[in-house]
């Protein structure tokens, strides 16, 4: 079975990132994959000191064991100033080679205004530095207030098959690169 | 009289990155700069959670202002995982244009191996989106362990060189975008 | 008086990057410039074998002569493949700092698909890398197919403004980085 | 059997390039992989127009249809100005999604200065946008002239363990993404 870790990096209530992570999971899981969602609201991280160890702060542990369990990875971030959150950044900061190489992710991203490749981008060299595979499918969620409706569904027809051909690209090619049969 | 704040995204103790945002300091002060050099490990900033306002962490105010009063920036990153900090990248995501805009900036980059420009690339790409400019003169200091000594001074002649050049174009350029003579 | 030239990287017919350049020009001209069109369809390039002579091809001289007089540079591109043209990419490789440095440049990408930043992002390092100034104002016209008139002309009223930022931007920070008044 | 379509971007007479090309192709070989090496210095190639057809480039479709045969690519490009060479991205702008989506790429670049990533950089976001697969994998070259010696062989040990990751991740992925057992 293919396990897959979501994280989104918005600390916004109600952030379009978390409504476009569930949009992915809802399909990935429909696929047959496991999925672990980690709530960043929720997860007390601490700020990344470049040091190993982080004893006071249990989920960094949390936060490394779901990424090392997992075969593929899945990232949601609004694009903040045109890169990723600081505070997606961060989460990635506290962990390393041994929590990311050889994953297969995914990477999708959340902007107000216009559409836009800036933070995939961004995310795709920084997965590259940590050696883990990046599918070629993308998600950019541009004008996100029109794009989910009140009740946080996704409306836009478009972009929900893009959904589905990055949610089937995810769990095929986490098989096919990590021999999941 | 060019006002430059500086701001190193590295929380670990005795940084590297500390050190090369002293280095700069010296030079620009030297070159009749006004420094504000803001120290990341003793403010107290929370995650950006999108929102404008963080009445519980006054230092927001102080980091916003200190940027908003300058004419030039210095900013000084650990290469983390091919790219800023995600420290420093949430220090930026907690200001917006109005602090940013039109401040002439100038990027440093500190990696433990090989020099390389990633971080670089993306903080030039990062500040050009809240239009800010980025002069052309950049550092990446590779294997910072052996450009220090132990009393944590620039002994890479050659790095120290385009220190000079750095500061240089950083007073003479503002002075210029900024009309202040 | 401040020299501007202008260079568009598409060989197609009635190429939309062409008539971005022309509405970027004529803005200039009104603001003061002496503007230096460069049509690459015409000039008869070769592509860069990395060596720096090419008496057999006097358009190089040509080329490079129109960057070395200028004070500031405009660049068009197609966005190929998420990218500059190979045709932009190859007339800069046949440049160097000499005719590069310290100039003051502007980008602008034209796509027929969705809006995006990719080539101008690269065209952002590729300048800085030759120490040429990139301003923070920078034009991506998207589905251009109906951003201009049958005439050529430019109907985008919003695309229109920001034509006009980019040339008062570009004129202005020409005279103050070059020092022309 | 795996198929891989080699090109170098390069025009320079024994250009390290070609060399690094060379590195590559030998190790591929021996491990199973059917290479077909295609030589840019004798191609006759057209700086693209925009267009699908050149009828008076009959190279244009050996190189559309060795890419198409291939299930995995590797590209070597010099780095100049801080991305890929023109000639290199004129070539890939001849061709297109149907040509190059799905394949299996790895990236390899050259330069005469220190090591950097930033062509690497470009070259992965650009077959990203055509839906190729980029390993992980990929290799900086700086300093060519010292990498190799004066009969055109790699003699740097660690360059050469990393051409044989790089090859081995090469094969192995392109089996298990391309489904060739």
């Amino acid at each position: 079975m293919v396990k897959i870790v979501g994280l989104s990096g918005s600390l916004r209530p109600q952030a379009y990132s978390n409504l476009a992570l569930q949009e992915a999971a809802v399909r990935l899981k429909a696929l047959g994959a496991e999925m672990d969602i980690l709530d960043i609201q929720t997860l007390n991280l601490p700020f990344c000191s470049g040091g190993g160890d982080y004893p006071d702060y249990p989920d960094v542990e949390r936060l490394r064991q779901s990424f090392n369990e997992a075969d593929g990875i899945v990232l949601v971030t609004p694009e903040y100033h045109g890169s990723i959150s600081g505070v997606l950044k961060n989460a990635l900061d506290l962990m390393s080679f041994e929590h990311l190489s050889g994953k297969v992710a995914g990477g999708i991203s959340v902007l107000g205004g216009q559409s836009n490749n800036n933070a995939l981008n961004d995310l795709r060299v920084i997965l590259r530095w940590v050696h883990a595979w990046v599918i070629p499918e993308q998600i950019a969620i541009g004008q996100a207030w029109q794009a989910f409706n009140s009740e946080g569904k996704l409306i836009d027809e478009k972009l929900s098959e893009r959904f589905d051909r990055f949610a089937e690209s995810l769990v095929e090619n986490t098989r096919k690169l990590r021999g999941i049969y």
